[in-house]
Order: structure tokens, then C-alpha cells, then sequence
């Protein structure tokens, strides 16, 4: 077993119920379906190669069931959801590649979602691919890539990927995961840029992390040398989400919401900053005041000086770890797809290469 | 409504419950009632005054069930708390402060907790008085302050303090809450110091925060600019509290947790550091590998080579906001007990106090 | 009297002579005659506007002899130099702006320096006609910019900016100033390549800021909020100039040298750095072994433990400032030259003035 | 050759003469001799074994010479310096090293220095053997310790050092170098204490870094790991100094210096703060405006807006060192006085010496 567990649909259910539950009491419109990475070669590839009951057909059956359940407690939608797979990593083409996506459209159409998000796309073409077979159920498509303002895929440039999108099918477009909400904002502008070049007229959508990323390179927070385990110190505050949402719903914005990193809390964020726009409060504001409004019942006097939007929007908050630096430098070892460094792995990493990777680790430092 | 919320194990049972499971499944050996700050006077403080739905008796009785009957999923314990009152703080004496503490005792006795915990105290003498009430009911006593390793609770220092609430009748004596697991562990180094010295056998108790706090004053991290929505910067990773909970338990610690900031994960690595002391891991470890042994399976080589201890704890992991100072200067007006400025208030601080506020925290800074 | 004060060569001459020394015995191929922003139209702005011994004929005579003595010592060149003015600022016109530059050639002339410098310049066309100017005196000319990598000047680009110097007149081209040596070099690499392209052989001249501006936009260091009295902790370490003095040969710059917060064992770290290529040692190294070599000879085995170049090579260094943040936001209130606000003034600032400016600067945060 | 080059008195005169006028023309009212570190045990440790010419008498009398030159030309005083010594450290006892102190003696009287100093030890006793000798000279002797607030002596705390030395004869005590300003004044709060309460009444002295060094251990800023080649970020600004300056004025201490990284402008920076108090500005002075009031003629109005003491005074100085953390930690193997390791050597450390430590360090790490 990896990083990556879409079986806890299955294998916990309650808790995958109550987490959708604090999204949905937190103003999230949309329930997205637990099935990220849960297509068949993934789940292969992360050591579920033989289990009869852990394939993505059940998986993702249970978590389309647990989804459209807490959807119903608050008239939220169910997205159905694909990204990008180790079929096309490997090199296996197009028609490899689009059956693995088709095998899973197959389970989203009779749970009946509402629509269908193609994401986590580090290569356009292969975005392209999973386009066009979410687009064939007839159902409303949102794509995202993972691409920095500057970065591009391959040589494809951020705008161009947008344009390319949408001539793929796609009805929403926009950018998830691997960025802060600032380098996302700044390449979504690009998208937005080329797209009304195109006299193209589509929603955007941002799902950035909730972590400060200021120093990554081209491909993303994985290079960060404190991905996964270590990025508590990045984590945004709910007054930077805020800041974040403010900014995308003026730049006309209007699928704005998270990747890695987010917890209920922020999306409460995003749905308070966005209050007067739509109109009313997520259930979850009921106990919490805004811009720290219920400091005003704190005991000491100098706490309750606190409850105040200039306070906390000014506020620049500091990480008590006086012995880190407040940027690292990114891995990266130049490799890209079709490299035979990154061929999708179904066993997992010997101890003997594992040792040849720390020295060239070390060496790169 | 205030910052205090425990109205939730009433309102939202399966929040409260899911919350208690993740813990349990970390591996927590006890679960500890939801009844922080649920007594009458404070109830009253914040709100709840003229409810007759939401006294503490309803309260801390529902909160009893979910701990009893999560802890039943796997053999826990279930701990009963009191904390420290408005009714002390406003200097109504003995009598009145024991009998807030009574009321709670009677919820706890009815709902068969296994022990008690009076914790959160700022003041040694109402921690006297609270351990004086628990021990009256026969089960076991853990009692533990708000103090510092140089600090001291208005004139007895840290040591003495121990040995006082021993005195009072407490089998397990510690610290919560205030200050982070190396200042924390430092304060605890002189409670053990004194009780050897006094001939007092009992057991140690941490509880720190899940947060950095070099730069805190006596107060503790109430008195950080960033208490409470924006220290998500500070937040100890995995690694920071396994290094505690080793730290710990080589100094005696033998009820070794944590208080604000702490998440199940963060309870787990606890779990997963004392393995081979406990003979076992939690639940919640089947998935999770030591020291990032999962990442054997990640796509990019170099994320691979993050698999090993070394990697993980020696990393400095940076903040990603270089506009922030490492450290904070603390806020602090100089008030203590007895001050009109701390004299609880039952209606929230009026515009017209606030203003006030505001001005004397800017000249302040 | 002012920020500038060329005036020391009348003044305090043993104080400007040592000076000289100090860089000659560093290594300095060049003795640049203390000539900066001595045109008569900036000393009257500076309040020597009565003066009749304090013209720039007797600073920069004065100046220029100091100069000749010292280089004499060491075999040495001799360099005059001119610099932006405010007659250009203040939208005088080419005229104007070229009898400024006219006068000071003259003194230049009668104390027969080597070669002219025209630095400092922040806009293209000035930078040309203080080069018609100079290359007009039949002497070579070396003119350099400040300007950054992405930046422009007023809309031209970095690298058409080093193709028109070079048809004005200038045998060497580069920049000065404003910027740190990553970002100067940087800089310069866009201008090689537009010479390249425009194939034009000229040789390239560097002179950053000895202090880290990582985090300055267009207009440079003078943005910074510490800029001019807070720069301490941006200081370069004699190993970061070393690295730097490597890249700009590496990149092909042949005349490598240093502006604002230079001292002269900075210069005697480029001296040091590049040793090998030139042969010889600066007299300034007699006493000062390569790399921290000297330490060997320490009492503490600790510190002898850093006699090594891994050791100085890899060290990122320390603020000892923990409540102080890494990086800065860039003052910046959006004007150019035309504008009314930059208008030279001959009168210091009034103290109502000033109040005006400070309720802009605090609005502005 | 070594880290110490107390020759420059003989070899480069107008260096150490200009050095000392710049000290002068910024207010100081004391030439210290360019002696430090000059006797001959240390000289010879330091190579100068044959040498005939570069004996300690010799280049003392340089010194001494060139202090009076400079003292002369603005009325202040000349001291001369001893400070501790290889004979002590190697534990040849009190005879021996009384016999160095001796040597320098009798330079000193034969050129008529105003009063003495012994500085820089780490040892009481041998600060005591010091005192001692230069007592007997009939000039007032002011003993500086490298101590800090909590630390001590080997055992002596900080205010018996202080009543000792009173007690060894010296007129003014205090403490010089290893510490930072700010660690300096909290020393001498205890010194001060312990003398009050001996009821010895005596001046206090203060010559501390102009580094920030709150990182440091009991041993100074020799174990940090910037110490001497990286130390740029950690120095001190003007606006620091004066705030120290201050501080130092109203704990009452009179003799107010600065030792390593203290250049003439930081000693400005005292004379300007407490010009009220001294009722004049020193030379220096005289094209400096207080608290950057001379940025009134600043070009850009955002630099204007900065001539006020509000702005400087308040401003946390960014390092520009994203990369880098804001404190070290400090090296220390844990050997003192008498340990083998701490044995002068006379010959440079071998390459086989230094590859042992090479390795000790980074297993230290």
C-alpha cells in the first residue's frame, strides 16, 4: 500500500461521510467524489493487483454513494472525477489511455453524477484524451492542469493549454494542485488571457494548495524538499484564503476552491469572503464570527484588541522555528515523461535502489 | 457564542464521535470527555444563560456517551474533566469555585467515567481546590497547570507547584497546554526534580501544544500576535512530535499527549515513536510507514529518495513566507488575577470598549 | 550638505587617499577618481550652491590627483567618470544636459586620467549622450546602467539598452548598481546576447551592489524600505562575491568589480577568486589565507574545524535577527522622470512637505 | 601568520593612523594602542618565533606612538592593553603569566599611556593576575571580562567576577566582546547588582559585539558557525547601536564601546545618542543628520518620506536571505582550560590534525 488510499470509501466509510459532511457545512457546493488515482493501473500499481474486492469498479461505486448521500443533506452536486494515469505515463497511447478513463465514466453514469471533473493533468495531451471521453457521457466537463504562470506543459503554454481545452470539450477550465493561491491566480490570468484572445467564452475554475509555495519550480510543491511530510509551516491561514478568494472572484473566477492542504475551515474561508456575492452564510459560520469578531468574549483584554479585520488581514504570522530558512531549494532531476526513471513501478522500491537514490540525493544537494 | 464550543457534543454527535475515533484509532488510551469550559458559570459567560436545553448537565452527559462509546470500539478508557472557572477568576472564593466543580463531578459519577482530569489551570490554589473535589469521588486524579519552565504560577514555581497538588491529592501531576513540547518538557523536568527531592511517587502528565512557542512569555501562546487564527505556521510535523514523545518518555513521562494544535496524526506518531514500548501500533498506522517508507512507491525518483529517517529528521522545513520574522513579541499588559481588566464578562465587549482596546494595543506595540 | 559628499577630496584628503589604498592593495586594476555626482547642477541642488571654493573643477581636480598618486603606487589605471544628472531629470534637454557632462571632461582632460566612466545611468538616452561626450574626448569609454534583468528602462529592453551604448560611442558595456550580483549578472546575460546577435565585440563590465536585494523591483535597492541606513544584514560574505567574481568570468565579463557596500576585502575577494587566471596574488593577501585557511591556527579545535572551503562555500549564514523577516516589499509610488514629484529641489524638504510624504508613506503599507 | 596581525603598527602605519582618526572624528574619547593580542607567547604561537624585528616591544612601541599621534589631534586619552595570554591557557601558572604582562608593562609606561586595560579573558584568575600587574603601575586599570548574563567563569558567577576584580585593584570593570549588546547590558545588570551590594562603588564598562548574537552559548560568538568569515548578516545597525548606547547611559555605565565588528559609524552612533549628555556632536558628525534627516534631499519622495526617527527606529531590517535561517546553532565539543585540546600550538594545524577534526565536526552536527 502508498500515499494514495481511495479504498477508505470502503473500508471507512463513516469517515469519509463526515469529511464530505464538514465541506458541506462549510459552503461547498460541490461533493467531489472520493476517487482520485482509483483507476484500475493505479490501483495496480499501489499493490491492490490481486484483490477481487478492491477494484476501482467498487471503489468508486461506494464513494459515488457516500457523495451523493451528504450531497442530499444540503442540494450540493456529485463530480465524478479522473486524473491523470500510469497508462499514459508509461507510454501505452491514446487508446490504452482513454480506456482507462472510460472504465470509470462507466460507474459515474450510473451513480448519476452531475458532472465530471478531468484533473491533476501534468501533460495536455493527456487532459485532452481524458476531455474528450468525459465530454461522450453527454454530461458538463471541468478540466485542470497542474501548470505554473511561467511553466508550460512540455512546451505548450499555459494559455495555448487553456484554448487547447476547451477545443477538447471542456466546459470549465482552470488549474489544480502543485501551486499557492498566488502562482495559481497569476496562471490563470494567462489562461484567461488567451481565451478571450480565442474569443473563447468558458467558466475558470482554481483549485490551488493551501500552502505557501513561493519557492517551487516548474513542477510543482512535490519538489518542495518538505513534500509530503514536513508542510505544516506553509499551511495558509483562513485570512489568506479569504484574501485569495476576494481576489479570483474579481478576476471572474466562479469555480473557486481547493487542492492538498485544504481543510473544511478553508473552504468556511472562501465561503465567508464570498458571502455577500452569494447571497448567505455556509451553516458552519453560525458559531464562527467573522475576521475574529468572537475574541471580543476572550478574557484577557488584549486578545479581545484582536477582534478586528485590520488585525488579522495585516497580520504577517511567524513561524516560531527560528532555525529554518523561510524558503528551500527544489528537488529536480531534470526527468521528464517517457524517461525510464519515471515508468510506473507495480513493486515497490528495493532497499538497493533505494540506496542509489540517496546518494544521488545527496550529491544533488 | 463564543470561541468555546462544547454545545457540539449535543448539536453534532457524529462529529464529536468521528473526532473521538480518529484519536482512538491513532492510539490514543483514553478519550477524553468533550466538556472543556462546560461548566454553568462559564456556559453562562458565553451565552448560553437563558437555555434550558444547554446546561452543562445536558452537555457533559451526551459528551459521556460519545466518549464511552467510542472508547468501547477499543478497550480506551474515558476520563472526565473540569478546568479552571470564572467563578475563581472573579475571586468568589472557595465555596462557590468547588461548588461549580461539583456540579460537573455529579455528570461524570452517573456516566461511570474511569478517571478524572482537572487541568487548565493558571492558578495553583484553584487546582488545589479542583484536585480536592475529584479525589473526593474516589477515582483517580490527573491534574495539570499552565506553566512554564521559568514561569510560576503567580509566586510558586513550578517545582513547588508538583509537589502541592500531590499534596491535594493528585496520583498523576503535569502540564497542558500553553507552551510547546520542548518548553513543555522543560517544565517537567522540574516538577520531577522537586517530587524526587520531596520523596513523592506519582506519575507524570504532558500535554503541550502542537505548536512552536519559543518566543512566548509566562502566558503562554494566548499572548503570541497569532493565538488563535493564524498559527497554522507554527504546527509541529510528525516528525517534531515523534522527537517529543521519545524525549518524553526517556524523562519518565508516562501519560504522554497534547493539547491545541494537536491532530489524530499527530497522536499517532506518538503511537508509532512508543511502539516498541507499547508491543504494538495503532490502527491508523496500517496504512501509514515509518519515516516515510511509503514514498518507495511515489512516480519521481527524488521524492523516493525522501524514504528514510535521516531524510525526515533532519529536515528544517521552511515556511514559504519570507515576509514573516521567525518569532513574535508576545503581547502582555500586566494583568493578573484579582484585575478588573479580567473580570469575566457575560455580554461581549461593546464597540465603544473595543475602540478603547484598540488604541492601547497600538500604542502598546 | 547631503547624502553625497564628493567634496572629502578637498576636505579630508588622507581619509579618501587610504581609501584608494586600501582597494589598490585589494587588487583594483582601476582607481576611479571620487568624482560621483560632483557636477556643478547636483552640488547646487546639494547646497554648495553659494560655494566658491566647492565648484566641481576643484573637487574633481583634487579627486583626480589622489587618484593618480595612489595608482602610481601600484601601477593602476585611472578613471574619470559622470553620471546621471539632474539637468537631464528635470527635462532640459540634450543641450543642457551634455554642457554638464562637457564641464567635468575638461578637468578629466587637464589631469590626464586613463579612460572615462559613465555610470549610473537610469535612462538609455542620457547614458547616450554622457557616451557622445566622452567618446568625443578621443579616451575609451566605459558606460554602464542601472537596470535589471526583466526590468527595462522606461520600455526599452535590457538588451537593446547594450546595443545602443555600444553605437554611441561606449568600447565596454554593463551595469552598475541598484541590484545584487545574482540579479546584475542576470542582467548581463541578456545583454550578451542581444550583442551577440547584433554582433558587436565589446567588452562587458559589472559593478553590483554588495547587498542581497532578491526581493527589489525595477527601480532597485533605493525601494527598499532599509535603503540607505538598515543595509547591514544584506551584507555580502567575502565567499559570496568569490562565487559571484567566478560566474561573471565564466560568463565572459572581464571587468568585475562592485558598487554601493563594495569594501575592499570584498574586492580582494575577486582578486582572490580569480587569482589563477590573473596570476598573481593582491599584496592585500599576504595575511589573509584562501578560504579560511588562517583558522587552522585557532584555539579552539572547533573552530579549526573550519579552515576549509566545503565548509565556508556551503554555509548560508545566519541574521541572529529572528524577529525580522528574510525579505522586504519594495516602496514604490509609481512615478518616473517628467513626473512633478521627481523634479529636482535646490531647497531641503520643508517639514510640511515631509508630513505629507509620511501620511503617503503610511497610507501606502 | 595568523587570524591576529597586531604588526600592522609597523608595517602599515598610515593604515592603523587613519583607522584611528576615523575613531576619533566619531567621538571616541580613548585611543586603544593597536596592542591586543600582542605579548610575546602569543606572538610566537603566531609564527613571529625568529623574528628579531617583530618583537612585542616593538610593535607596542609603534602603537603606542601612533595612539598619542591621533590622541593628540583631538584631546583624547591613549590606553594601553593587555589581554590573555597562550602561558595562562597552557597552565604554567601565576609567575609566568604575570611575566608576560609585565613585558608589556614596561612599553606602556616608558610611552606614557593615560591608564590600562586588561581585556578579553575568559578566566577570573588570570583577569585578577592581570589587574594586579597593571595596578602596580600607579595608572587606573579598567578589566573587562567575556562573560555573559547566566553564564559564569568556571563556577564564578558574573557578579563575583565583577566584585573580584574591584577587589584585584581594577578602577573600572565591565565586559568586552562574545556577546551582542543586548546579552552584554543583562551581564552587566548583574554586575551592577552585586557590586551595589558589596558597597563598592566603581564605573562600569560595556565594549560589546556589533553582531547579533542571541544564538550564542555560554562560550560566545567564537562557536557560532558564521564566526569570523559570515558574520555580515548579524551586524548591527546604527539605530541599533544608539538604542544600546541608551540603554547602557541610563544602567549608568560611563565607558560605553564597542568591540568586534564595531566600525567608526557605529561609534558615531553612540556619540550622537548621547550628545544631550556630552553637550556637543563630534566631527564626525557634522554631514550626518540625525535619524536620516538628510534624506530630506532625496530625489525619490518614498525615500523622503523615510527622515524621520519614527521610521528607523522602528524598522526590522530584512537579511535579503530567504534561504537562510535567522538563528544557528552553536558548536561546542565541551572542553575548557587545562583540556588537551585546548593546548597553543606553535606550529599551523596538519593536514592529518585537520582532516580529524573535519570529521569530528560533521559527526557533531
Amino acid at each position: 500500500m502508498g500515499p494514495s488510499t481511495p479504498e477508505a470509501a470502503v473500508e471507512h466509510p463513516e469517515a469519509v461521510r463526515q469529511l464530505h459532511r464538514e465541506f458541506l457545512r462549510a459552503g461547498s457546493d460541490v461533493m467531489q467524489a472520493f476517487t482520485f488515482y482509483a483507476s484500475d493501473d493505479k490501483l495496480q500499481n499501489r499493490g491492490y493487483i490481486n484483490s477481487k474486492t478492491l477494484t476501482s469498479k467498487v471503489i468508486n461505486t461506494a464513494a459515488c454513494a457516500i457523495a451523493r448521500e451528504v450531497a442530499n443533506e444540503g442540494g450540493a452536486l456529485v463530480a465524478g472525477g479522473v486524473s491523470q494515469t500510469p497508462t499514459y505515463l508509461s507510454g501505452k497511447g491514446k487508446g490504452f489511455t482513454q480506456k482507462e478513463f472510460q472504465k470509470q465514466m462507466s460507474v459515474f453514469m450510473e451513480n448519476k453524477v452531475d458532472f465530471l471533473i478531468a484533473e491533476y493533468f501534468e501533460h495536455i495531451e493527456e487532459a485532452e484524451w481524458a476531455t474528450e471521453v468525459c465530454k461522450a457521457t453527454g454530461l458538463p466537463v471541468a478540466t485542470t492542469l497542474c501548470i505554473g504562470p511561467d511553466g508550460d506543459l512540455h512546451g505548450v503554454s499555459t494559455g495555448e493549454c487553456a484554448v487547447r481545452l476547451v477545443k477538447a470539450g471542456a466546459d470549465i477550465v482552470g488549474i489544480n494542485c502543485h501551486f499557492d493561491p498566488t502562482t495559481n491566480l497569476a496562471a490563470i490570468r494567462k489562461m484567461k488571457t488567451a481565451l478571450d484572445a480565442a474569443g473563447l467564452k468558458v467558466h475558470l475554475m482554481t483549485q490551488p494548495l493551501a500552502y505557501h509555495t513561493p519557492d517551487v519550480n516548474k513542477q510543482g510543491f512535490i519538489d518542495l524538499p518538505e513534500f509530503p511530510f514536513s508542510l505544516e509551516p506553509r499551511v495558509c491561514t483562513r485570512w489568506e484564503i479569504q484574501a485569495y478568494a476576494r481576489e479570483a472572484y474579481k478576476m471572474g473566477v466562479r469555480y473557486i476552491g481547493g487542492c492538498c492542504g485544504f481543510e473544511p475551515y478553508h473552504i468556511r474561508a472562501i465561503s465567508e469572503e464570498l458571502a455577500p456575492e452569494r447571497g448567505f452564510l455556509p451553516p458552519g459560520s453560525e458559531k464562527h464570527a467573522p475576521w475574529g469578531d468572537g475574541l471580543r468574549l476572550h478574557t484577557k483584554p488584549w486578545v479581545r484588541a484582536r477582534a478586528r479585520r485590520s488585525y488579522w488581514g495585516n497580520l504577517k504570522p511567524a513561524s516560531g522555528r527560528p532555525f529554518s530558512a523561510s524558503l528551500s531549494t527544489s528537488d529536480s532531476w531534470g526527468v521528464t515523461a517517457g524517461d525510464q526513471e519515471l515508468e510506473q513501478k507495480t513493486d515497490s522500491t528495493t532497499d538497493e535502489e533505494l540506496k542509489s537514490l540517496f546518494s544521488h540525493s545527496e550529491n544533488s544537494t
